[in-house]
């Protein structure tokens, strides 16, 4: 299972009670932040989230609402007693831009490890997670992130009796490890099923709609994308800003055939998103207007059916 | 009158419901800020204050949480429209930090002027403030400011018209100028009286108490001063970590003989800083524990005359 928390929804500048658009997601162990804007270290302790886990950084793009509390996070993971490495994933420029961040900070206890996206699509397997950056279509580079737990298929007891493998193997071929036993090859399709469907989310904030959207997102559980305005006149400031309107977010779910939208980055101006809800759901049904802390949990498909 | 608004008494790390330490104050449309760490920003819109008008930003130190917030603090300035100048006052290696903390800031539509700090004590007279930045100990090279907003004599018509002085000369001369008109000169000693009592606010965090500030609080309206600890086995920790406790800046308000005293920059392990108010009162009966947002309005002793 996989934990989703929305730590903030706004776009553009923090306001009073409502923090700038952030992701944080928890997986066996390990939690995974997409940006982090000013004040992202307070959001994360009024969602009861922790620091020390975050061991992966995933950065859309340089505009400062999405990175300018890069140095905050940091210091907090410091505090934390943080000493795994932490993986920061973001456009090519991100040594500089981290450097520049970090100017006051001081030595830290644990390494920073940096992946500078430099192509259209990029594949990273961290924990667990499968991370794949795409491009989208902003004002300056900047990227999407799918992220998927991939679930293998389930451990055949009768199978392994029946090939007569040793049980001290059985635990590392079912965790996918290809074992050598007394001059023997054991391979996990012995022992496995046909692997099951995993749990996909994609995030998209400051773009265009665009068709790398659409085939990123394609299926996913969970899509999260910037709805950055909702009133029909502001379409026109939704093209010339690289942005995106609520109702094109909907008509990109309603194409990638995701299970559930969560919009977010709101404007400044848009104080209550809310008011578009009925509109919106006649274009996709599953829409959700994000809001700060809003939580969920993604439920591997066979967990459903266990807790049925 | 001088507006003073504390927007943050937070130290360490910003909370939920409780800002990194600030101060914003306004006299005469130029509004002044002592320090920006992560989430000033938004501090400055919850207490209802504007960004066009800060002309002076006045760095104490260093550490990430007095200075971490600048670029959002920057960017909103640009958002309200400001192309006055900014005067930066702060320690030696001020370019440095803010070129590093701008690293992903566009180009600005004012002109930020820097004053980096050598000397023990240095006098700036900027938008009518008098700003005394004095060193302070702490764990890195830290300063206090001392605020004051001088007080010219009163306007003496009879005296004017008694030197036969025109009177389009008056409103200059009546605002501290020197004029040469028809070839004679006329100086403000000729139509003011005595110089009259100013205003006077110090300001100091991230400080063991200190001799200087001693000195530069003196008499002072208004003093606001870190009072990180309550307790009185956290004294070791102040002294370690070259801070002050409550008790410690209640003493050092007496010393001063500084007519109110606030506390900030609290602990974040300390949650209910109003539990020491009896032992504080009982060391400076004027003391008051700082709240985010708490502001007063420091008067002329004469504008409170013509109030009374």
């Amino acid at each position: 299972m996989l934990d989703v928390c929305l730590l903030g929804t706004g776009g553009m500048m923090p306001l009073p009670g409502r923090w700038l658009t952030s992701l944080l997601t928890r997986y066996n162990g390990h939690s995974l932040l997409i940006d982090c804007g000013e004040g992202t270290q307070i959001a994360i302790r009024e969602a009861g989230q922790t620091f020390k886990p975050i061991d992966i950084l995933c950065i859309t793009h340089f505009h400062a609402d999405h990175i300018s509390g890069f140095l905050g996070v940091i210091l907090s993971m410091m505090n934390s007693g943080k000493t795994d490495p932490l993986f920061v994933i973001g456009p090519k420029g991100l040594e500089k831009v981290l450097q520049g961040l970090c100017v006051v900070c001081p030595a830290l206890p644990f390494e920073i490890r940096l992946f500078e996206l430099e192509t259209r699509e990029t594949v990273l397997n961290l924990c667990g997670y499968k991370i794949t950056a795409f491009k989208v279509n902003h004002n300056m580079v900047c990227y999407g992130y799918t992220l998927e737990i991939e679930r293998s298929g389930r451990f055949d007891v009768e199978r392994a009796k029946a090939a007569g493998i040793p049980l001290k193997l059985w635990n590392p071929l079912q965790k996918g490890n290809t074992v050598e036993f007394e001059g023997k090859t054991y391979t996990p399709d012995m022992v496995l099923g046909a692997p099951r469907k995993g749990l996909k989310l994609t995030y998209t904030t400051d773009t265009r709609p665009t068709d790398s959207i659409r085939k990123y997102a394609e299926d996913a559980d969970l899509f999260i994308c910037e709805g950055m305005y909702g009133e029909a006149e502001k379409q026109e400031n939704a093209l010339q800003n690289k942005h995106m309107t609520m109702q094109e977010a909907c008509h990109l779910a309603l194409d990638a055939k995701v299970k559930e939208l969560w919009l977010t980055h709101y404007s400044p101006s848009l104080s209550a998103p809310g008011r578009y809800r009925k509109e919106l759901k006649s274009i996709f049904p599953e829409v959700h207007l994000g809001r700060d802390g809003r939580s969920t949990i993604l439920n591997f498909e066979d967990e459903k059916d266990d807790q049925a």
